[in-house]
């Protein structure tokens, strides 16, 4: 039997909008990995009454409640006790629980545990306890009714730890069924055309399933395949992200892999290479994003933000000729800023991203949108000319450094490097 | 009278953890500045049935709703239809808007609209349009039965110029009241210390009120007025700004702006200055965020990532000798490191970060978090040695980056560029 879950998430903070449902995220994503379907997200605020009508509302429509929040040991923490009048559940208090937060306040924080601490040590009767290695909250769960009632945590690397340790054995343990999923990760076509191209594939699908998931320029598609065992559902699974890889070809960048850059940090770790850059219109994103990887010193070598004309020619020693004649936006230049950054850096390979990202044309009339990216190699220069159109500064320049980190991956894999 | 509101989200990938609500918390934060109570938050999927039924326990208990998604051109795309079926409106086709979706694609996408686009011209009967300038998807609200809903598209970006442009200046008509704030932005303080040396202030304080936001490093303190007007508002916060920027002093960067580099950027610009940067733990961030302002040319020239110590001698000059003795994290080379990008770029002022952003320590066993921020000015080059502990590695980069503009302020600003 199929499971359906409510996350109700307690806290006022949340209402204010000081802070953003992360947990609602990460634990989301840990249910539909064990088969659990989330159909709603809740959010109340630290109050009783409200919280009590959540419930009422969620144990009708969900036979999996789990609330994150309010279990600290300030006044307005009530989530415990609310539920427990809810479900007909005494608090029991926990010898041994209360020894623990006793011992975390003297080992962590150096002073004697607070009075109002003790509250937290109270749990439903004949609960399961979720201990909490990482704070004093413990959480815990419960069934009543055929309904499975579980409590967390509110500050997200506590609820984090929890969900890992506790609440994913829990839940497994509530089903017998497998679910598994992989990630088939495409750059260079948008949503719209990818659900066109698709949609006859995944309109037969039911399981192993088929869902797109788009980020700007980028689309997941998302296989998902539900067994008795994990051996079946990878057996399931096999043929569907082969013949989806095959068929969309290179739009395809990798499966179960997480961005571009990553996978080009891999290829060019395995080949032994190294990489510069020189950036103008995307200003440090492309350098940015590889030296978020630990470990990226082991193929980055550095670069240069090239905003200025100046910059290009002083510094990348792009020829005043090619700058005078072609401008900074352009092929020209691309080749030459990728050309320079290479041989100033002694890197294998170097990539330049010259364009206009707006709100305004360059000093020339070149179009918002109009970027070329450089690829400087041992096999010769490449280019690659984009027009993106008059979209936000923020978005040329995100969408320009994927294409940068595509043009990449194409030369690492022996594709061609121009989109056709 | 005051109102009372339910946001509710609709998406399926908010349901399976793709994404996070970001949109709630956005919401949240303009309604609380206008003075409307936010009790609820709800997710659901792209599923009519189960919108039906949220919107049935909405009307009960709210009456603003304000619904995020479901209004793209594709077939999982049901708020408005199921928004329209609960509430007895029937759906409008709006030529205009249809003229307008169609003339987007043509000038910013260069394609002919596609067909299924043309059910995000058709509108409530009778119901107020907010237009979406960056997207395809308009907004809309209307009136029923004493619930005002009103319909948001689900793209942050979106959604955001739309809540600014259409969505406050709708519910501020809905209110007598008036409600203003101003923020006045700290840096270098964390939350803690801040509450604790503000709350004796802010415990007096009701009308106007005085709140605290933090994000990592920086703290942002909101002072809040009700009134019968912005006048009266105003007059009443004008003595409390006053008081709260004095009395922290040098942490204040200012009041009302969005962030450090933004400060940066409008100081150099009055001053005619031009700034470079040369980066090696931050990797690019420093140029990435201050490349984020339309204009940054104005007063950006250019950087260097120096990421091997190879690129910080042979790009930018550092003395052998200097990395020899001291090591590539050390004063002595982030103050090479900046005198050679104010070298190379011929800007007025250069920035470095040289550190250690984890997860393992340097290979001369400096311990992660150890980072200098190097300043190089006509009046001289200056240094900032900070120890940010063993932190997460994003973390390490973008307090540093955050310390860099720091700097940077306090330069252009007469400030000691030490912290006390």
């Amino acid at each position: 039997m199929s499971h359906t879950a409510e996350i109700i998430a307690v806290g006022t903070e949340l209402l204010l909008g000081n802070i953003v449902n992360t947990n609602a995220r990460d634990i989301s994503q840990a249910l539909s990995a064990v088969g659990v379907n989330v159909f709603w997200h809740t959010v109340v605020g630290d109050n009783p009454r409200r919280l009590k009508d959540a419930l009422d509302v969620a144990r009708k429509r969900a036979d999996i409640i789990i609330t994150t929040g309010g279990l600290g040991p300030t006044y307005d923490d009530l989530t415990k006790q609310t539920i427990c009048e809810a479900f007909g559940k005494p608090l029991v208090l926990h010898q041994d629980i209360l020894d623990d937060i006793r011992g975390y306040f003297e080992r962590n924080v150096h002073m004697k545990m607070p009075s109002n601490n003790v509250q937290q040590a109270e749990l439903p009767e004949g609960c399961t306890v979720f201990d909490n290695p990482v704070g004093t909250a413990p959480g815990c769960a419960f069934e009543a009714g055929g309904i499975h009632v579980l409590m967390l945590p509110g500050p997200p690397f506590e609820m984090l730890t929890m969900l890992k340790g506790h609440v994913v054995p829990y839940l497994r343990g509530l089903s017998s069924e497998v679910i598994v999923s992989h990630d088939i990760m495409t750059f260079g076509l948008g949503e719209s055309p990818m659900e066109e191209l698709m949609r006859e594939k995944m309109s037969h699908m039911e399981n192993p399933s088929l869902a797109t998931y788009a980020k700007p320029s980028e689309v997941r598609l998302r296989a998902t395949a539900k067994a008795a065992s994990a051996e079946e559902a990878e057996a399931m699974l096999a043929p569907v992200v082969k013949d989806v890889t095959n068929f969309l070809g290179d739009y395809v960048y990798g499966v179960d892999v997480s961005s571009l850059e990553e996978v080009c940090f891999h290829l060019l770790k395995e080949k032994g290479l190294t990489f510069a850059t020189a950036e103008s219109c995307t200003g440090g994103r492309v350098a940015e994003r590889i030296t978020a990887l630990p470990g990226a010193s082991a193929v980055y070598r550095g670069g240069v933000v090239s905003y200025w004309t100046s910059v290009k020619a002083d510094v990348l020693g792009v020829p005043a000729d090619t700058l005078d004649a072609h401008g900074a936006v352009s092929e020209e230049t691309a080749r030459a800023m990728a050309e320079g950054a290479r041989r100033i850096t002694g890197a294998d390979i170097a990539m330049s991203v010259t364009g206009v990202a707006g709100p305004d044309p360059d000093e020339r009339g070149v179009p918002v949108g109009i970027v070329y990216i450089g690829l400087a190699t041992p096999d010769g220069t490449f280019c690659r000319p984009l027009d993106l159109g008059k979209r936000r500064r923020d978005r040329i320049q995100d969408l320009s450094s994927n294409h940068a980190f595509d043009v990449l991956r194409r030369y690492l894999t022996g594709l061609p490097i121009k989109l056709s």
